[in-house]
């Protein structure tokens, strides 16, 4: 699919320049510095060599076939040049030049033109506005980028839209001495996108992790269905950017693609299988042990170390994240007591103490290996001047080369004196770490990592007893009125429809007419005055709760007419009748604890759909989870667990939980009726009441 | 002070060894390797020489004086050596080697003996079961320790009990291309103390910034004291392990001092002034910069950045630890516009553009540096293979330079590769990060520092009112009756003594005195059963609320008195009477928002005094703040505002708050209480329950 892109025989560089400092000197000097095998063509006017190459005054005239053209020339001069590469059959073009969509209209018309030639003649576009591709097999050596990490072959494949970001990934792995294996960086993605570039790493073998970058998604459900096939292959792993409001405000202007956003791209991730990041050393750190270590099969960590401190701090460091560290069986105790050296601790962390020798730490990794309740191994490694240190490396990367069980090690030394112990590290591909809270949190990552792969999908339930044409009526009625929130009646015949459990209800225009609602419904009741011009119906008194007998509800229907009649807008809003004020009269519902079910629209993405600790507890607590649609049965069950609350909903020292099944089919049929009806924008039930048997909704707001 | 532990002019070592992996052997080279400039004087009773140093039979067959001794002998041994070490006249003594309190009685029975030898030489231990010191000054180069890091020059001094830790720290800082001042690990500490060594940190002028971690103090009152006295005069560092009970597991097993409290460490670092970190990491890193580079002044940050990715991630990170990225002044802006590529962004980030050469770098620093609300700069500087970057270095160092504001660097490059521009920015002193989040962290960190610094530290009041002979006769009462948990009426006589409000209460015996006692309080009443027997009342039915009249308390105490009969133990607790069934009645306190105030004896610290939502929340949100006693009045409001839940007490969304300045006094009189009554362990006013105007507890506990 993309072979003459990441494996080209031939790169022609229309823009190739003598200048030192130029981009189009930089590409064609690192193609030479990092022993590209293919063809090199310079394609400039006015040289006849660059760097010793020979050049060319365009790419027409060059002899052999081009796969791969880099464009390093002005905006204004691509389509000339784009057609010339139609001409000689190129198949991929690099735009490394800025100039494009992202300064604007005019850049936008020369991309658009661009693309449009490129189609006539079926090339691909990387770019524009990137920095564009490496590909470090010894057989190609393709350095088709302007940066400036020379990586060695590995087994890690980096995908960044942003090239500053991309470039630190790799200079960060490169700077941990693991090798790479495929590196790109598309910038304003015009054409080849981040989605098909995950898609070719995900089918090339020699990638065992991925790294991926990207500030949003031009097309979220494409990127969803190819991080879908890759994440099921291979371990993915995604950074959230611009997760505040600032830096999502710096992504925007930073992007051509469409950015913000950042809690929907950490969902999309978790929804496709994506490990997600939020610190790029850990993540870099983490593509180190997933692309070298066996998955562990659960959450059970052996600490093996040879100093205390450091394992007080991996200890803390693995049990915040989630991890436990389980006792020695009696077996395993037995065999380091006969096997270890007299002060060992024999305990798990196992504390071989810092004059231990090769046969004890092998003692202890053999017994760990071995213990049925122990999934991964950690260890501590000082490396003390009294010790043959490299004969205890030995043995680690035997065991290590096992592939048994994962092993991170914090190798605690001075590496330009401890080369040989070092040397063997590597080769027993055991990954390690400056730190012990990053040893931790790689292992860590390869737990989670077990976690995501084999979470509970669920299927995503489609509820038959659903009315969608009275549903899609009662929006297009608003709609007709132009109107963006929904009255209480359209509101409710909305969750009606959909089968969504409210509080008893009914809407009157009068005293007595409220009376009879309330008789009704049976006492007592709440009411809220309705009408289009009121948005914020308590700011104006318009509540009243617990109204218990006849005579509450007639002096507060009787004193809500005066008082809001005299606050009612002077000049209604246009079209609306003057006089709309009705009254929504509803069963009071105490007790029950209250919870949230919101959904807002995301662009190209369905819906966000939100659970948590409803009522005033939402702004203060903000405690809620999210999930994007559809929502699947284990979805829902998970964002009810989710929430830090969950003992209130699943019941709390004596105290009985509420109805767990119906709130799950609750927030399922949030995510049918906004995924059913998409013009809805946002949507709050909040609060819902749940009780131990039942859940109503006595509050909801909808806008379109 | 410690002069001639840290400066000797001549050191021995008692064991020093020709056995290549051996402490004594090591300890020697390390002191050749490390060109100490004052005499060795290895002690060996069988070898003439030592690594090519004359060796002595005894320390006292050594001609000249010697200021410090190693002892790396068994420590069976150590008795006699240090005897000899008294005769010879030597100050101060390492003891290297293990074998004392860490191994149980015996050794503590050594480490005893030495202790009373060395003192009645007037010499001074460091250790045992310790690394020990290492003194870079050029003049001294004294390598007294077996680790292996050797470490050029610096402004960063070192303290750790852990050795292994304690190198950790050493090698981070020397990995990362920073000198370090002094290094000190004492073990087991029997003697010289983590608090004295800090106190000689803090009186070394070339130490700018000090790096601690202990597991636990034995005398935390007099580390407070000269924690407060050394971070008021420089940064100091502090590590807070084993702050998961897992990690405290761990502490504990490997330190022979009190270990367990992390938490408690950490607030005594907050109350003191030092800077707490739970990563070594961060903790290292910050260190560069606080030993570099200015205070900022406030939380405000300047960013400049050469690459867009990067600056979202680092936004992301800023703002997360609490920073603001201002927007830029007209001024500001208008002089960014005339110096910068026309490209750039002129908001804050401030985006130079990769193509930006030194100018643009310069004027944007200066634009920076003389903006009145920016009171940090962050730079993202990737080094573009088309852009004279060492140019844009000697810029940046020259500004910083100025130190006129802090300064830190995200610097991604090649390091093999950009020497020069490397150099350049060591030489202007700017720290410099592998990644964007990183050198976010160190400026947070000098940002906390100045907070920590100008924190307001308050006033400790000391009620009058209090009536202690009083709650002292109570808290007797109970010791008498060897009771570990207090009466309700004790508890709430214990409050009323120290003017803590209680809703009304009385204790009634029969169901005519409870229903008298409800109608001398008022109507409605709580009741509950109040029984030594009983420790939990609501397990039992033995509380009944919102006691409407007469007939629903005779109800009630008649039921009560039933039921709870039958359910007292048969044979009854020693000492205590078979029917002490009692009821206790109280003001039924509805609506109020709860709160909890808690306070714990800790070792050897007086105690830690909780704020909280109160009631269920506390298990379900853990929404508390701690302070340790005494707790100022300042203090006090902090732990107030410093919950989750703060706008619930100070009003939100419409509904008032509560009377801070209430809560805030029961703060401060618990405070008072636990320390002039330290015999109590645990006490637990929950819930309190806080109103507009007023607060009173409803229920509390006390144990002794």
């Amino acid at each position: 699919m993309f072979d003459k892109l990441f494996s080209p025989k031939s790169v022609a560089i229309i823009g190739a320049s003598q200048k030192a400092l130029s981009i189009g000197n930089v590409i064609t000097k690192n193609l030479l510095r990092y022993e590209y095998k293919g063809a090199i063509y310079p394609i400039n006017p006015k040289a006849d060599e660059i760097l010793g190459v020979k050049a060319y005054p365009s790419i027409l005239d060059v002899p052999g076939d081009i796969d791969l053209a880099h464009m390093v020339i002005p905006a204004q001069f691509a389509p000339g040049a784009m057609d010339e590469c139609g001409k000689k059959g190129v198949k991929f073009v690099i735009i490394n030049s800025a100039g494009f969509k992202e300064v604007g209209k005019e850049g936008l018309a020369i991309e658009n033109e661009v693309i449009a030639i490129a189609k006539k003649y079926g090339i691909r576009i990387f770019g524009p506005n990137c920095q564009g591709i490496i590909n470090t097999d010894p057989e190609i050596r393709a350095y088709c980028d302007f940066t400036f990490t020379f990586p060695e072959p590995g087994h890690i494949s980096i995908v960044a839209q942003s090239g500053g970001v991309g470039a630190l990934f790799m200079q960060a792995i490169h700077d941990l001495g693991v090798g790479m294996r495929f590196y790109a960086s598309n910038g304003n993605a015009c054409d080849i996108s981040i989605s098909e570039i995950l898609r070719y790493y995900g089918n090339d073998e020699k990638t065992r992790a991925i790294i991926l970058y990207a500030e949003g998604f031009s097309d979220p459900a494409e990127f969803m269905d190819a991080a879908r096939e890759v994440a099921a292959k291979k371990p993915v792993l995604g950074m959230r950017a611009g997760r505040t409001d600032e830096g999502a405000k710096a992504a925007t202007s930073h992007t051509g693609g469409l950015a913000g956003g950042g809690l929907s791209t950490e969902l999309i991730f978790r929804k496709t299988g994506i490990l997600t990041f939020r610190d790029v050393e850990e993540m870099c750190q983490s593509a180190v042990a997933l692309s070298s270590q066996p998955i562990p099969k659960g959450n059970r960590v052996g600490l093996i170390t040879d100093t205390g401190g450091p394992a007080i701090i991996a200890t803390d460091e693995l049990v915040d994240a989630g991890l436990k560290i389980p006792a020695l069986s009696d077996t395993a105790k037995a065999t380091l007591k006969e096997k270890l050296l007299p002060q060992a601790s024999l305990r798990n962390p196992i504390d071989v103490v810092a004059t231990a020798g090769a046969p004890h730490y092998r003692a202890a990794l053999d017994v760990l290996m071995g213990e049925e309740n122990i999934d991964s191994v950690y260890i501590n490694f000082v490396t003390p001047s009294f010790v043959d240190c490299e004969a205890v490396a030995k043995e680690m990367a035997e065991v290590s080369k096992q592939q048994k069980k994962p092993i991170v090690c914090n190798y605690m030394t001075d590496k330009p004196q401890w080369t040989g112990t070092t040397a063997q590290m590597k080769a027993g591909g055991i990954p390690c770490y400056d730190y012990p809270e990053m040893a931790a949190k790689a292992l860590a990552a390869l737990t989670r990592y077990n976690d995501l792969r084999n979470r509970k999908i669920g299927a995503v339930r489609t509820f038959k007893d659903v009315d969608k044409t009275k549903a899609q009526s009662l929006l297009k009625q608003a709609n007709n009125d132009n109107r963006k929130i929904l009255s209480a009646a359209e509101v409710y015949g909305i969750l009606a429809a959909y089968g969504i459990p409210a509080a008893p209800w009914k809407i009157a225009d009068s005293v007595n007419g409220a009376v009879k609602a309330a008789e009704e419904i049976g006492f007592p009741v709440v009411i809220k005055a309705d009408s289009a011009n009121i948005i914020h119906k308590s700011d104006v008194g318009g509540v009243a709760i617990n109204l218990a007998d006849k005579a509450a509800v007639e002096s507060t229907v009787k004193e809500m007419t005066e008082r809001i009649a005299g606050i009612l807008p002077a000049k209604t809003r246009a079209g609306y009748p003057r006089h709309d004020l009705k009254f929504f009269i509803q069963k009071f519902m105490p007790g029950g604890k209250e919870v949230i079910v919101g959904a807002k629209a995301e662009h190209g993405l369905g819906h966000m759909i939100m659970f948590g600790l409803g009522g005033v507890n939402v702004e203060l607590f903000k405690d809620v989870s999210f999930e994007i649609t559809p929502v699947s049965d284990a979805e829902a069950k998970q964002m009810l667990s989710s929430i830090k609350a969950y003992p209130l909903i699943s019941g709390f020292r004596g105290a009985k939980g509420v109805d767990q099944k119906k709130l799950v089919e609750v927030i399922e049929r949030v995510s049918q009726l906004v995924t059913e009806l998409p013009a809805i924008q946002e949507m709050d039930l909040n609060p819902i009441i749940a009780y131990e048997d039942t859940i109503c909704v006595v509050d909801a707001r909808i806008s379109i």
